[in-house]
């Protein structure tokens, strides 16, 4: 890495495009390209065979950079070493890494979802908008190890820095696939799904329900639950009966108790 | 509501001491005081017999202040009116709703816990630090209305306003108890408790265990987990397998994932 740019002026034009893409979700849609920060994230991408054009580091912070044997694994054109001060101006987080990368994004287009068993489990979320709930929903389904995660009716950039931060990097890792309600329950009726909609009406405890077979859990926003399509098309409403005194929580919690409580019924059956 | 008071300078005593409630824990410590946001969170604290001081609202946010039953369901000297410049000062959130209260807090010591039923599930918390987290696992414990939440060797003030927002209110009506580590485990041996610890090693899947009977689920931070105090002590660490690229869930996640286990299974037993 003796030969790498560095670069200390934040006037520099590659400095800049990073910071657009930093900033602006149009910008990542114009060029295709996307900023990740932090070496996990980075691991995680680059084996999930994203493409990496850029590669930022900051020797003042990762101050084995020039030992770094995952970094020394890409070519030496992609490898530039910046300043503090450019590092900060790029940099989306308060405790920092000194890593930074521009990347290709994906096509997570809907009709290019395949699945590798014969039995899915997916994940559906309807319009969600917080992106620390959106990253929350993937952290889980990294965990569970789901065969895809399906945003109906997307309102949020996928390659938000909020959601790749707070996905810890599970936005690379995981089968995260994009299209409208209609598209989606389109792909579920033909897939032979069994759709169970998180609902307060019409529910069942989702205890109650068999989650075996190919199974789309589908939940809505905190604030106005999901669309009469879904409910319109639902095997069976769910719900986990609630016994306090506010009447909801977190989405990405309520998610994730009905993703395990399905990992595990499907567990018994194997 | 005719003879409320009006404040609409910043510099009034009142509003002073409102500001330091919101911002130092230290002045909340000091007087026993501490400020709240928003109607449902309002309402929460009263039917849990909060003592409210003072309820400052803004016309111009709460334009039906002068009907509002349950405002006027408090004597009129507590009632002040304040400006919109008044308002924004004090108020934590983004989204304001116009009400803001001065309460007094409770005691927390676990020598006041009691249980109302002879088989508790409670959740025991050690060391949180980031106040979202807190608030998120309070809003689980109240939807799975467990009979108690114990903060083992607590790092945040409890009246945190961050902790008060993201528990949506549930700080009030959840029996919350704070104690060392030491004190706690004391408290649930005399109480004849299974201690289930959320721990990697010697540990067994959630869900080959038996949450029957007196049960504490006891989580740590992200960061560091358990101490060791807790793992000598535990009658069998417990894991919610991960199978995906990172080795973590959100610890508000993962407790909500056991709790809603621990209370499926102690549905099947009644």
């Amino acid at each position: 890495m003796h030969s790498t740019k560095h670069i200390s002026s934040a006037q520099n034009p590659l400095i800049k495009k990073a910071l657009l893409l930093k900033e602006k979700s149009r910008e990542r849609k114009k060029t295709g390209l996307f900023l990740l920060e932090g070496m996990r994230e980075l691991q995680i991408a680059n084996r999930a065979q994203y493409e990496i054009a850029t590669i930022f580091y900051c020797e003042n912070i990762l101050v084995d950079a020039q030992n770094n044997t995952f970094l020394q694994s890409f070519s030496a054109d992609k490898l530039i070493s910046v300043s503090n001060d450019v590092y900060k101006k790029i940099a989306h987080r308060d405790t920092t890494e000194g890593i930074i990368a521009i990347a290709k994004s994906k096509d997570h287009n809907l009709s290019l979802l395949k699945f590798e068993g014969s039995n899915p489990l997916v994940l559906i979320a309807e319009a969600p908008e917080k992106p620390g709930n959106i990253g929350a929903l993937l952290r889980t389904a990294d965990a569970a190890n789901l065969d895809a995660v399906l945003i109906a009716n997307p309102k949020t950039d996928l390659y938000n820095p909020n959601i790749i931060r707070s996905s810890v990097g599970c936005i690379f890792s995981r089968n995260v696939r994009m299209g409208s309600t209609e598209e989606i329950i389109e792909f579920l009726k033909k897939g032979g799904f069994q759709i169970y909609c998180a609902a307060l009406s019409a529910s069942k405890d989702y205890t109650t329900v068999e989650f075996n077979g190919p199974t789309a859990i589908v939940v809505g926003t905190e604030n106005s639950g999901l669309s009469e399509d879904w409910l319109n098309n639902s095997t069976q409403n769910i719900i986990i009966p609630m016994e306090g005194e506010i009447d909801s929580m977190n989405v990405s919690v309520s998610a994730a108790i009905l993703i395990f409580e399905a990992k595990r019924q499907r567990k018994l059956n194997t």
